[in-house]
């Protein structure tokens, strides 16, 4: 594999849950494989677990990890083309893509949406700038409009926790005080539509997510009726994409209840707020898997990057 | 050993300072023991020994440190139960150290206190969160109201210096400007008791440190007559603790000078503001062990890592 | 070796570069050489290629690389002797360096200059006062008057680039909006005198260098004459020597052009300003070389770590 971007890049989404249980039942298996090799973990934005998962997955196969926060430990990165570099910008991605290619074997890359800008959100500016002038595969940690290494978690923990042959997944927003990107919803999306889940998503109205990724999935506005039957609870907010990165809704509502939940499982890809996005008597539940889920991020990060390394 | 959070934490103190000796004597004869073992350094606050000493003892042992900066890192964590976090906090510490328990075989902290809210400070949110929520031994880097790898090192400093079989020890505050935690001095007070010395602790009127840990310790508010005969003078600021958080007194007399010193070796955790806590002419002399007093710190924390690691 | 802090370090640059070569064709060759040998890497200013390139290094050593954000992660150092310490900074220079020195066999250290008190910068304060403090080699990763890592990359990469025995060097100025220091350009002159090049310099009236380091170097103030039958031009600006720290001219003339460039091959240390500095046309085409010369950042601080180890 050569770059993994997005959930599109995952080719037999049953084959690759089938290898990172493995990974999970062994995690130092490939610890020779990855020896000498380095990943530079480069973050333009906040993290906890993607920073620490993704270290953790790369120790597990034996690589060097390089960490650096792009804005404080570095310098301003433009991205434009022809710009005269007379701003606040120092250095141009064309450089900075192409110099950390030749330190590191790997990049990976977490670069958030602007929230105000779709156009150059959905360019997917910084990700793409770094698959175009990197001369190494690239690994998206969270991008503008997607995160597909938390997808792929999911997608692994569902098919743990999963007692039916198919199960019903409802991705449901919650509210949120701040204004919060598209991208978890979107790769938690395209996974679902690539297992056998009966998926829905429930959403208040002008809360649609791009219709280009919802495709033919349902989308209901009635959070009780979506809720039916439900096996997976996936809570997610996110900002309006029709009304561009608004928020129309606090709605308290929409947060996710023990009592709504009924038997289903919570997911959440964290941080959540408690009591805001889903109730405390949820999160201390056997019903919450979001720990379990968390973990497993570790292990997707781990399949990733051995497909990765294995075509080096 | 399963945490190491507090001095009380230490079972024989003689026993322990044999050990780190053996390790300061051959510091890599158990680099094999952490192999493919990682080790958080969760940093809340600002470091230099502790971060460094820290992460060479688990490369002493062959572990994987993984080091963050919370604040600057990750997200801002909620320490309140039953919190509506709809503020500035946006991940729980259930969520916080459950997840991070996942990715770390061990999760260090550093957490200074609040120096406002005694009892908030006492009650040691931050440790007692990540001893609660954490699934693997935590280790003490500073928090509220102790610094245990500090108190180590300070016993094991004190007992390579000593020429005595029960030398005279002296706790001396020492001015300052701005407001200091009582962290190191408990966990000084605490090792010292737990040391065959002659222990007695020298501040002004309104610094006494919580009696709880002071117990029948000797406090003489003479400077002077506290040094008499001292073999070893530990110099520590700190502000008031029953007018809490308070700075009452920067009389210069309290700066410790090479003439009141007499034959007495210097010790002070470290940083130092010199000529305000303590003069030049004393750091610059061989009554100061300062530096070989830091160097123990690698040692004190390997000792730590080793016994958690000797029982994961 | 003992330090690394100037281009005056390098005894032979002939030998330097064939070895540097020679660990290019084969990085992993010394893997072993720095096993449980730590390398503390102090920025006290942002880093991008140093900050990877030198940890690669080490990494293709087999060290341990530390590295430290002095200003984010620590406390504020005093260099002052004799200080009241009483203001900002917490802790001296003294004891910073020499407890460092305890946990890191070698210390490198990135700290920029004032631009404004030119004889403080000139004493290179920091520099001087980590070799002075220290107990262990001292690598410079970028001081107040120069960057040896990078001169010894330009030697190493004109070295590989060069068709003739004697080719025609310019280092010539180039505009930018903000004051820059004169490091890059110093250490660039230092190792040009070192190496059998035809070399002048090429720079507006007013900003000639440090007259004691161009020494006998033909400064020319005609950027097309200097230009003529170039095969190597170096950009770079930098502020006034004489108006210390001035901008005096930011006339685009002075911005490298394909034109003017003609056959030469173009370098520069990066980040670069497109089109401040040098027009996209140049940094887009094959006359650059600005990518591979980053990229031998790598050996040449693997070289210098491997010489110091050499001697540990």
């Amino acid at each position: 594999m050569n770059n993994y971007t997005s959930i599109n890049d995952i080719d037999n989404i049953n084959s690759w849950i089938a290898d990172a249980k493995q990974i999970k039942a062994n995690p130092l298996k490939d610890v020779r494989l990855g020896l000498n090799k380095t990943i530079g973990l480069l973050f333009f934005n906040s993290s906890l677990r993607t920073r620490l998962s993704t270290q953790k997955a790369a120790l597990n196969l034996g690589m060097n990890p390089i960490v650096m926060n792009v804005s404080g430990d570095a310098w301003g990165i433009e991205f434009g083309d022809g710009t005269i570099m007379n701003g606040n910008t120092a250095e141009h991605i064309k450089e900075a893509a192409a110099v950390v290619s030749q330190y590191c074997d790997i990049i990976a890359v977490r670069a958030f949406p602007t929230l105000i800008d779709k156009a150059k959100d959905e360019s997917e500016l910084v990700l793409n700038a770094f698959k175009k002038y990197a001369s190494v595969p690239i690994v998206n940690m969270e991008s503008a409009t997607g995160h597909p290494l938390q997808g792929l978690t999911d997608a692994i923990t569902i098919s743990e926790h999963s007692k039916k042959t198919r199960p019903k997944v409802v991705l449901s927003w919650a509210p949120h005080i701040k204004a919060l990107p598209h991208a978890v919803a979107n790769s938690f999306v395209q996974a679902m539509h690539k297992m056998d889940v009966e998926f829905v998503i429930a959403n208040p109205i002008g809360y649609n997510l791009n219709k280009d990724i919802t495709s033919n999935t349902p989308i209901i506005h009635n959070q009780t009726e979506a809720f039916k039957n439900a096996d997976f609870v996936y809570a997610k907010n996110w900002s309006s994409y029709d009304d561009y990165g608004q928020i129309l809704n606090t709605d308290p509502y929409w947060m996710i209840t023990k009592e709504k939940l009924n038997t289903a499982k919570f997911m959440h890809c964290l941080p959540v707020r408690r009591n805001v996005v889903v109730e405390d008597a949820v999160l201390d539940s056997d019903s919450s898997i979001v720990i379990q889920q968390a973990n497993n991020r570790t292990y997707a990060a781990q399949l990733v990057l051995k497909k990765i390394l294995e075509t080096l």
